[in-house]
């Protein structure tokens, strides 16, 4: 039980962000616990996931899922120890991943929230490799990209949670891996650690020449997490008959779209894209999420983690993470 | 056989056009008629098909096909009589459809030839509905968009050679179809005359709001013949998991190509979009124009057919096709 002097931390939306989000549209309030009614457990998190998708929830514009309001909790995923239990489901003590959002208490109905077994993997792997970032991976990789041995695929933001996976995973298929992401110290992790083939730097002036040289046959398929002037690029380099997942457009929060020069590839190869959101199938998730579990217990599925220390520092990790600050998957940790 | 006094009759792409391609791109040529070689036959065609595609074969950039150069005889679809025979497979009074060219007479190999079946539709639909726009159109319904009764179906170009089709395929399958055409002539001929459940002018100045009216609950799926702003503006009026068959671009053929703002609608809502080329499953054809061929029979496909007179005329009537000016299949009739 939490000690009678303790009291919540959460960090609500103060105002929805034009352009930029900054640090000020958020806003940390301390107050009372929260009691569990019945069915209900009471959390202690201790982890926070911070995540792209988050800047679409704050956002006026029409997205795939509710948004959070200003006043309202902001919406993330949390590992976290059940510390009172009024169901017969959890107990307390139990290590749990749940979706409570950026606070260090909150209740919680048993039913949402998934006992973990944090005896053979770090408890927050949950929230990244193990988590909706892996599986994410995962799906967007099997379901719509289908590699086949011996394919080209790319991945952007591939030293990102998700990047990182896919990368991985295809390696596992027999792919040639070619990632992209932002600074030489990331390009270097992407092929030195997680074993691409290789890495272009997208912030390097001669990006495009890069490019085109990782890519002499084309690719054949996309994971793309980034959107913008690098989707539009490379699409001028997907081969006859090629896929595309469309995870996400993470250039496009804080600016005007992006306007697309380049969509005629598409007619012209034959490509197939598609766009999905991985809560859509959340019954696939127990066998990914196992799969997966498997992997990195047997050391194959490497990844790394940009830890932010205390709630009151998720608003400016979250800002850092936006413009690509983290080194992999980025967390908070909440005292 | 042809009368000794006859000559050939060729169009040649005289240049490539930049920008807006013109009468003047073509020249007329005569010469002596070819003479079939061992396993050929002499055509003398009949009729010739003009077709959006052709654009992408005269230009310098990337397209899915072999290009049209100087000098060359223009690309086309043809149906004509066979008037002289070294092939078994074909003997001279067949009506052939072959991909033969802008040309009076031609040889051509008797495998490459198809000898079609005249007797209960006139020769020139196997350019048009029972040929290559009629198959178009049923491949890209049935293999990507993949309707269901009561879903809403969308098709731009609709009182044309391919969107026509569309919709009468989609209004069988038990969809709304909604059509998009320039001009309230055509748009009536849309609703009237092939039973679409509505059409939209997308050259009258309310287009954007006349087009939300005709779609309150957004759409299903879009056979998207047309691109640029239309195709902008319909991404945005797409429905959750919705799906696009991209089967033409035609908007952007002549101009540099329409950058599109609206892209995040397919990750937002799932969308599965898809380009294609007939020509690549080939080993389909006969089984769908026997299929449409039943249907044409049965009065269940309706057609509007613009016929521009000798071969003389084709430049002229190509240009106006692609400025929308034909109203329906686009044909010549070659003298």
């Amino acid at each position: 039980m939490p000690k009678p002097s303790e009291r919540n931390q959460q960090v609500l939306l103060d105002s929805r962000p034009t352009g930029w989000v900054t640090p000020e549209n958020f806003r940390l309030v301390e107050g009372e616990l929260p009691v569990p009614d019945e069915g209900q457990v009471l959390v202690r998190n201790r982890w926070l996931s911070l995540d792209p998708y988050m800047r679409g929830r704050i956002s006026d514009a029409k997205s795939y899922a509710q948004g959070v309001a200003p006043g309202d909790v902001m919406v993330g995923g949390t590992v976290g120890e059940v510390v009172a239990s009024r169901s017969e489901r959890l107990a307390v003590g139990d290590t749990v991943l749940a979706a409570t959002g950026w606070q260090r208490f909150a209740t919680i109905n048993a039913a949402h929230a998934l006992r973990i077994d944090a005896s053979e993997v770090p408890a927050q792997a949950y929230l990244g490799v193990l988590g909706m970032p892996g599986i994410t991976a995962w799906t967007g990789l099997m379901d719509i990209c289908q590699p086949k041995a011996g394919e080209t695929l790319v991945v952007d933001a591939a030293s990102g949670a998700v990047g990182g996976v896919v990368g991985q995973l295809g390696k596992h298929l027999g792919c040639r891996m070619v990632g992209i992401a932002g600074g030489s110290r990331k390009c270097a992790y992407v092929v030195d650690t997680l074993g691409f083939d290789a890495c272009v730097d997208h912030r390097a002036p001669d990006f495009a020449e890069k490019l085109a040289q990782a890519l002499p046959d084309g690719i054949d398929c996309l994971f793309e997490n980034v959107g913008g002037e690098i989707f539009e690029r490379l699409l001028t380099l997907m081969r006859p008959f090629s896929r595309i997942a469309l995870c996400g457009m993470v250039s496009d929060f804080n600016r005007e779209p992006h306007a697309c020069r380049t969509l005629r590839a598409i007619l012209v190869q034959r490509i197939r894209l598609q766009g999905f959101i991985v809560s859509d199938k959340m019954e696939t998730w127990p066998a990914i999420r196992n799969s997966l579990r498997e992997l990195l217990i047997g050391g194959k599925l490497r990844y790394r983690e940009t830890i932010a220390e205390g709630l009151a520092s998720a608003p400016a990790a979250f800002v850092g993470m936006l413009r690509g600050e983290n080194f992999g998957k980025q967390l908070v940790r909440i005292d």
